[in-house]
């Protein structure tokens, strides 16, 4: 059995008491049917994974008093996520996945064809929380509000760098500009954009293209929807770039 | 708009007449609301992509006269999946995604902690059918029926190697096995092989170990669920050694 590990948003410290929240509280009751000094493990995204015992549980309140620190706060990869958002089960599927390969900020962004005018990224935020939990993670990503491309592009940060997924054939392959940026030694923060299933217009197209630090790139020749693409990117970028790779 | 693409398993030639299912006669005209001397194109698999019009279209029958070949048939990667079956809406993803991402067989294979027994490959093959209609493949990935491992493992063609994910971190970075085996030159078929969510057991890793042309591979720090991880693997390969590469 795996341990039980819960996000919570605390200052952690020895022999402390750390209040869950009422859904959490729910949770460990009545779906693990956990009770009075039963082990949790607890992160925060700050100060590494800790090991707690069930100190107070009811209905709707519970609390963990940390015995020990587990682990440390690893360093993780600064890798956006940049999507057009799809529907519903889909667009669960991307911050769910997006998650467990490791992206810190979830954007939903606007585009021309994107079909979907409204964004529950609070729903998004508890797929998040619920992935990081499971996948072993020790934060859980930054779900934004969604803006428009436009906007997206006006305030990019100078210094991270932006792949964009190109339907139209004038990216390069994936792998050789991973590669390339390998060997280069740099470690630039990233982002990887993806656009709705219609693709970007060829307006957007011409103004990624002018960017500098933003760059085309292709995922082959069959046609991949967006869903796929998000996650083949990311997993492409952590096997080259990111914490999977060997050195 | 884009076209509509179908899978046919029937030999084409030019102003032949090919017979629809009658899933795809109602999907035409009650989905579609497509009548008479509407645009289809078709794929078989073996004869590239042909443009036809429908010559013919009732509530349960259609035929297509096919007027022109649109694209030759292309020689497509030779990879397969193997996967231990995990519950419905995942299992269905897995075919959905695997056929985007370019496999050309989808093996179900029964482990030590596989919790699931039975498998549906016709629903899976349905599944592998419609993703490649859209993903614009000229193939259908093959469904065979789920195996015990030790079966594959027994009856393992000589001359095709396989990557294991092995979550127990004894497998070498994705990357640094893919970059190592692209500058042998050497393009042997391949396999990939995903556990299910419990991962393989101490004595099918030691099996897994002892056969030549088996290699364990790392999928990085967080735990990946059973679907993503075969997404992932996947994507990287097809980034790495086949159709999405630059050379």
């Amino acid at each position: 059995m795996r341990v039980t590990r819960l996000f919570v948003d605390h200052s952690f410290s020895s022999e402390q008491s750390v209040p869950l929240s009422e859904a959490q509280a729910h949770y460990l009751m009545n779906v693990l049917r956990m009770g009075l000094g039963d082990p949790v493990q607890l992160f925060n995204g700050r100060d590494g994974e800790w090991r707690g015992l069930i100190d107070k549980i009811t209905r709707r309140r519970c609390s963990i008093t940390l015995e020990k620190q587990v682990s440390d706060q690893r360093t993780e990869p600064d890798l956006w996520l940049i999507f057009a958002p799809i529907k519903r089960a889909r667009i669960d599927f991307v911050a769910t996945k997006a998650t467990e390969l490791g992206v810190s900020a979830l954007i939903p962004v606007f585009t021309e064809f994107t079909d979907v005018s409204r964004v529950n990224t609070q729903r998004l935020q508890s797929n998040a929380m619920e992935a990081a939990e499971q996948c072993g993670r020790l934060s859980v990503p930054e779900v934004d509000e969604p803006v428009n491309l436009s906007e997206v592009m006006k305030d990019w940060p100078e210094d991270r760098l932006l792949l964009y997924c190109d339907e139209t054939g004038g990216g390069i392959s994936i792998n050789e500009y991973l590669a390339g940026q390998k060997a280069t030694g740099r470690t630039e923060p990233m982002a990887i954009l993806i656009g709705p299933e219609g693709g970007f217009s060829r307006s957007e197209l011409d103004l990624l293209k002018e960017k500098t630090n933003f760059t085309a790139i292709d995922l082959g020749p069959r046609i991949l929807r967006a869903d796929t693409a998000a996650v083949a990117a990311l997993s492409c970028w952590q096997s080259v770039l990111g914490d999977w790779a060997s050195e």
